[in-house]
């Protein structure tokens, strides 16, 4: 497909993104990946692609629209912003830099001049001292098309596994609280249009966890199931969504169950991520669904410890880009339909 | 080692128990299975082994020593127990037979007859119409071995990972109420022991898990971390037990952080099972530690669905054979020193 490129934010520039970038473009023709910029960050690319050994040829562009004839040839980057390189010692123009690359590729892609954002790894400690009042990206990048922050629904996605945690970052003893039918239902219709819209699925199996072991055994540990879970999947199934459980979550993840959904909808944040790093760890996506825009990031952190020595593995990043290309170009021709 | 034999128990007879005894029989040498007996089931055996296709000699002995020497050529079947072979119908027999078949088992280790036990798959519910008053096996062999239901330790172990949950069948809500320092210090010594004893390990390496996501953050999402996990793992530090963490679950099941310790402790069921069961499904073995005799058992169910149909997976019965041999072994050999 043609359409526009994808807008990629540096992240932290001294944690590994700037580094992954790099990688990932000098991986293009190998792994098949759709055009992409970077936003900002000439120097700091450049000087990131010496220290893995990489020959990076970099293009300033002025344009989005330039990026895919430039691509073949060169990293395109947008934008004059840049930092000096510092692996492993984050400062506040770094965090300043990472804000400001966020903040152009969300805009971009809200405006159409990019096809969809794959934004790096930020530290959320070092964005707050420079005025970053967001939970995390996800929520910023709601903020910045203009959509709810409880409709930007977070999706992990490896080669294995697609799972949604409902509550995120917030202790155990308060999951229970903090789950509802509607919360479940309203994040059943984002995911189940998400699968259609970004993944080409006609008809997503939602596989819906259960919160207690063995989903409760009817009541004797827990009622959740039966108070809000069993509700919230009667309610999908109205609406035609194949939505199924509640499923006792230690087996839903199983080789031969892992076949029988496209994607689980976990109760809290462990019982989503620990699956899917036990099974894709260096592979693993974080898209946010609900978005009028596409947005994918590799699902590990700065890993400040590591910048800059080459040990940082670019699965998550290159998968991030072909997963938000791919959805790009679903939502292109549907859009041209 | 030479040695008294395993012994296996039936399980129920209407599940996949009685089958896979008569599959890992049938794979002794290419397995290079210990010797093991089966508790009552001539008849029930005999039947199991034609679903699948196996040829099966049975013994009869009357003494469990006798076991070794017929192992080789024929299946070592010790007590006149038995019953019919329905598989997918659990009956009050089946029940009653599945309770005679593990408390003899049970018996015979304890007295020294047997090197230990190898349990097969029960269904809780049909024992409790028989009198089975506890609330599993696990249980019900401390109890034979009168040793505390508390200190009676679950462990999970696969070929990728061991794992053992500290809180098991009660609600996820319920869960950081029954967390305190003197559960996870004690569980965390009796693992310790059963890592050495058992698995041969000089210096076990205890991951303790966190209970809330990112480890809490500091005390920003929950406090049991700072409260309860990390003042119990520096008294198991105090004590010289090589006990880490509170390490973020979500993480500690990646394939590079799996390499990082022996045996991870979990604050409850489905922190344990979901990585075990995602990597290591068809060869999870469920052993007791803190007992004085071996106990593993295959960690499924009875399967009632698929028994007689020749679908049932052999591996967990057989890793479990194995793991006990091997226990059993080194307590012997330790026993000798």
């Amino acid at each position: 497909m043609a359409g526009p490129a994808l807008a990629v934010s540096l992240g932290d520039p001294a944690g590994i993104g700037p580094e992954l970038i790099c990688e990932a473009w000098a991986r293009r023709e190998v792994e098949g990946l759709p055009a992409f910029f970077a936003v900002g960050g000439v120097r700091l690319l450049t000087a990131a692609a010496e220290t893995r050994g990489i020959a990076l040829p970099v293009e300033r562009i002025a344009d989005p629209l330039a990026a895919p004839a430039v691509f073949p040839h060169a990293l395109p980057v947008l934008d004059d912003s840049d930092g000096d390189y510092r692996p492993g010692a984050p400062s506040r123009e770094g965090a300043a830099l990472a804000l400001a690359s966020l903040a152009r590729a969300a805009a971009l892609a809200d405006e159409g001049a990019a096809g969809g954002i794959v934004t790096g790894p930020i530290a959320k400690a070092r964005l707050a001292e420079v005025g970053f009042t967001y939970p995390g990206q996800t929520e910023f990048v709601a903020a910045a098309c203009r959509v709810p922050a409880e409709d930007a629904v977070m999706l992990l996605a490896g080669p294995s596994l697609r799972t949604v945690p409902l509550t995120v970052h917030c202790s155990l003893a308060s999951v229970p609280g903090r789950l509802s039918v509607d919360l479940i239902r309203n994040r059943g219709r984002i995911v189940h249009e998400g699968m259609r819209r970004d993944f080409g699925i006609a008809a997503p199996r939602l596989a819906i966890c259960a919160l207690n072991p063995h989903a409760g055994e009817e009541g004797r540990f827990g009622d959740e199931e039966q108070r809000i879970i069993a509700p919230a999947i009667a309610a999908l199934r109205a609406e035609g969504i194949d939505a199924s459980g509640p499923h006792p979550a230690d087996s839903l993840f199983a080789p031969h169950a892992r076949n029988s959904f496209d994607v689980a909808l976990c109760m809290y944040h462990d019982q989503a991520l620990i699956p899917l790093k036990a099974l894709d760890f260096d592979n693993g996506v974080n898209m946010t669904l609900g978005l009028p825009i596409v947005r994918t990031s590799p699902d590990h952190g700065t890993a400040f410890g590591i910048a800059g020595r080459r040990q940082a593995h670019p699965g998550a990043m290159i998968a991030a880009i072909r997963m938000a290309g791919e959805a790009a170009a679903r939502r292109a021709a549907a859009a041209a339909r």
